[in-house]
């Protein structure tokens, strides 16, 4: 069944105690289809600069991921991030952010996208995301990120853009912030008091926790030695969660916890590596493989 | 098969955003064996002052707990500690700490205990620790904790006691301490280099790991909404895992597993409440509803 994200595209440069990489590919509409594309299509809305590398348009050939709605936009930029991650690399600190083309009016969702039944609005103002989930005739299954600059700053906005779609994903940091409470289920039900069925909170290396109406699901994170590079971790995770829903076209409770499952090893390969090094050594069979560890070491009589 | 836990026994004052508890029942071999006694009876030792009130002996009551172990010391006083939560409460901050009885000589194990086939040695100097283990006779598992003070302070004693016995149980901080491995699975890996068969990482909301030689195990908390005091979480953690061990005379590698679980579940009663309010209202039944709640909120397929 058809999947549309909708997200940044950028030029990334990241540093960790691993290393560096300056200048690489990255944004969440990246690691999103990315990751997406190991279990279904994937159809890509975004806006790049003139200055958008034709390497970093490469990286995408050989999967089945639709660039008929990346815009390449004349006389603009193309977004540019460049993060730090040290101690336990738990949280990026920005050093600089330029907006540049994300600064500017948002993209258009393509006519031939417009029927998708799988909806992945990536993390920008609410405002935006509205104004692409407008552009949809029949969306099945829609589900947002957002951040904390937006519930600081744009809270009526983000309340409305909730009230609008199925599910969200936020990290605790977030749902901590959005709701008030300390306590991740009782964020949980706070978020689904707003709106969504469903809310993932992510918590990094401690996992991740769904709520769903009445049921909870908890998941540790896949148990991974090597962390080189956090970035691109959630989207990753929400690429191979909404990757599973949109390749089974299945929404109900089994199903999102057998997503939510596949959207964590998607993001252990993430991690491994810096920009995508680490997801485009996964394949379909590697995270099943990894799918069954993860339940060898969660499994209990 | 019996199981015999030394350790504390105290008078704590604790204080938490949920309020505050004076001169109420504390100690590691308190909160360890009454969880323990949910699923199999206990031999517990330790050393009291003279001022250890009758009412404090009176909540073994009614309880497989053995206090033949139980010694009052003449012109003694009993251990007190007064600490406090903030915030997440993921640590306390000790306000007081009045060793009393436990800064003299330790307990001494009576001779109908020294038969005991599971042992669980909770926090003390880690030479003492060795001292009561040199008087047993025939131990089948013993499973030892610590704190970041003998990590600090007598590494050397502590890496002889940790040679010495089967399994460790051990918070992610003192994990991280005693190995310098940031990463959870390679402290776990390096502290078995050190001798243990197992060592248990507890990560107090985000769960707990297992590696068990060449097998990691990792299981979330149980997701509890209502955390008042965090003390005793981790002794009870212990002492649901020990008792199912010593229950069902297991010590393989699906039995840990197990054992976790119910320690998992076991230590979810106990933060409910202030002292042993929490724990005092579990029962067997409890303890398995609970588990069969954990295994709906992790299951996936």
């Amino acid at each position: 069944m058809s999947l549309l994200v909708t997200g940044s595209i950028g030029i990334d440069t990241v540093e960790t105690p691993h290393g560096r990489a300056a200048d690489v590919p990255g944004g969440s509409a990246v690691y999103f289809s990315f990751a997406a594309s190991l279990l279904t299509p994937v159809r890509l809305v975004g806006v790049v600069g003139e200055d958008f590398p034709d390497s970093f348009r490469r990286v995408f050939d050989g999967r089945p991921i639709d660039l008929a709605g990346l815009e390449t936009r004349r006389g603009s930029r193309t977004f540019r991030w460049h993060g730090r991650y040290e101690g336990d690399m738990n949280a990026a600190q920005s050093l600089r952010t330029d907006l540049n083309v994300l600064g500017e009016r948002g993209p258009t969702i393509p006519p031939a996208f417009r029927d998708s039944r799988y909806v992945f609005l990536a993390n920008t103002h609410p405002a935006l995301q509205r104004d692409l989930l407008a552009q949809l005739t029949s969306p099945k299954l829609v589900v947002c990120d957002t951040m904390n600059l937006w519930i600081e700053t744009a809270l009526d906005e983000l309340k409305q853009t909730l009230a609008a779609v199925g599910g969200v994903v936020l990290n605790d940091g977030e749902a901590r912030l959005l709701t008030g409470c300390n306590n991740l289920i009782d964020a949980g039900r706070a978020v689904l008091e707003l709106g969504p069925r469903f809310v993932i909170i992510k918590k990094g290396e401690h996992g991740s926790l769904l709520v769903d109406g009445p049921d909870l699901f908890v998941l540790p994170a896949y148990p991974t030695r090597e962390v080189r590079d956090p970035t691109g971790a959630g989207d990753s995770f929400a690429g191979g969660f909404m990757g599973w829903l949109a390749a089974h076209d299945r929404t109900d409770g089994a199903a999102l916890r057998s997503a939510v499952a596949r959207g964590t090893v998607t993001a252990s390969f993430t991690i491994e590596g810096f920009s995508l090094e680490g997801l485009a050594t996964a394949t379909p069979a590697g995270v099943e493989a990894r799918l069954e560890h993860l339940r060898r070491c969660t499994r209990f009589e």
